[in-house]
């Protein structure tokens, strides 16, 4: 493994800093990449965080390419972070049929319990208390302000995380997000791989199970496209609804007429997510 | 070669629809893709339509992806247009070296003359009439509004062709242009191959040479950034400096401490430019 932490790469972008980073990562036992944009607001001191999980075989690239998030975090002042998905490397197992849904760039934001997942996979450690103690330590940011966000599968990682760990984030979105892992084809594959039979253990990485399990947060916004080719078979965000709507979880649900699955729609609505994340991570 | 013109991918963005698209040219000999980004507004009518020309190794992917210029381009109504920097293919000659610098993705928006390149390496061709008139018959553009911007090799591509094509523009800008490719070891190693030894050929594709010889244009508006590791033995931005003024053209040249000569350079003064042209664009 290389340097316990390392900054690959260093520009200046809307009038912050866009940064790759490098680390040694205790829980997965991997080097891991993740990207970091400082506003221009944190040469003066602690920023709020806003994290963004990506989805299914992307890096923490594809976001800093091509998420269009930099302009509206120097506007509003807020650190964004981009971690990557899953660990990676030869010494990490991968899917056993090579598919893309599954393994490496598929970590599914869990702790793995079983063989041979389980010695590498552990990106629910790895982001709830890993990644941000060397984000506060190495960086002007604020970690009593963090929202998250994702998409697809980062979606269903931002939608647990803030579920799971009540206290932790101020504020959740998604985009097109995984809502029941449990009752779909990519989740049922992923979180039986990595936590065995189904059980208590998949309702804790399911964020339908999770609020009809009792977990609250104070509010939910949601974008999706209309037609997006995975909506009905895997991101199916009426169950979301339902739950919500039960639990008396305030959730906007933005249906986009003619939007697909892809960073051209999440760019669309980038800006909206970090206004809206920055409005409730300064409050107060 | 493939159809005449088809597309590859198109996926809504920022409330227009941002496509890719190939098709067979005459003027290449080989089939060129490119990409065309059609805002809101063209659904009722035709658009301005600002060119992009990029710089060295890239396609139009690169700043589709990376070029944040969506949501400019859609609040001013201005369609976006990305071609290839070069014609493409296993039948097209490349660097004899293997190098980036020159051949595939170094067209450097000339028609050849020499061989092996006269063949396939005519991109002044190819954006001076030929794509131009499919854009025309395809998309609806308001071909009596076009301005031109870019990116190094694509930032001297914009400067020759709107001082080269009297009338075609009514505005051009560029970021981190190569300004005299006559008198930088990038430009004078392609102009050499393409266009044979110095003389009034390489004048005629070389910014500063032909404001020199008396090409005029209303005014230029230059980013470049002043971290950038090509400013001072390819870029030279004091030179075209010195033949604006001159000549009497009037040239704003914004210089920025810390960046350099990435997209996310780009990016970020991105919708500065699109707003400049969409001002001019729209006049009278």
């Amino acid at each position: 493994m290389s340097a316990s932490f390392e900054i690959l790469s260093e520009s200046r972008s809307h009038g912050g800093r866009q940064l790759v980073c490098r680390h040694a990562s205790a829980a997965t036992k991997t080097d891991m990449v993740f990207s970091i944009f400082l506003p221009p607001q944190a040469e003066r001191g602690p920023c709020p965080v806003l994290w963004y999980l990506s989805g299914l075989t992307c890096t923490h690239a594809n976001v800093t390419e091509k998420g269009e998030y930099r302009a509206a975090c120097a506007e509003h002042g807020l650190v964004f972070v981009a971690p990557d998905t899953s660990p990676r490397g030869a010494e990490v197992p991968d899917d056993p049929e090579g598919l893309w849904d599954f393994g490496q760039g598929a970590g599914f934001y869990v702790d793995a319990t079983e063989a041979p997942w389980s010695t590498h996979f552990n990106m629910w450690t790895y982001l709830g208390s890993e990644l941000p103690d060397l984000v506060a330590r190495q960086f002007p940011a604020d970690m009593q302000r963090q929202g998250i966000t994702g998409h697809s599968m980062g979606g269903h990682g931002a939608l647990t995380m803030a579920l799971g760990r009540p206290g932790r984030f101020r504020s959740v979105s998604a985009f097109s997000p995984i809502v029941a892992p449990s009752q779909v084809p990519w989740g049922r594959k992923a979180l039986g791989h990595y936590l065995g039979a189904q059980g208590p253990a998949w309702r804790r990485h399911d964020a339908v199970a999770l609020i009809e399990d009792g977990a609250l947060v104070d509010e939910i916004l949601v974008d999706v496209g209309e037609s997006d080719p995975f909506i009905e078979k895997e991101l199916r965000p009426e169950l979301l609804e339902q739950s919500c709507d039960k639990a008396g979880i305030p959730l906007t649900m933005r249906r986009h007429a003619g939007y697909d699955h892809s960073y051209y729609f999440i760019s669309t609505f980038m800006t909206d997510h970090v206004a809206w994340h920055a409005e409730r991570l300064k409050r107060g």
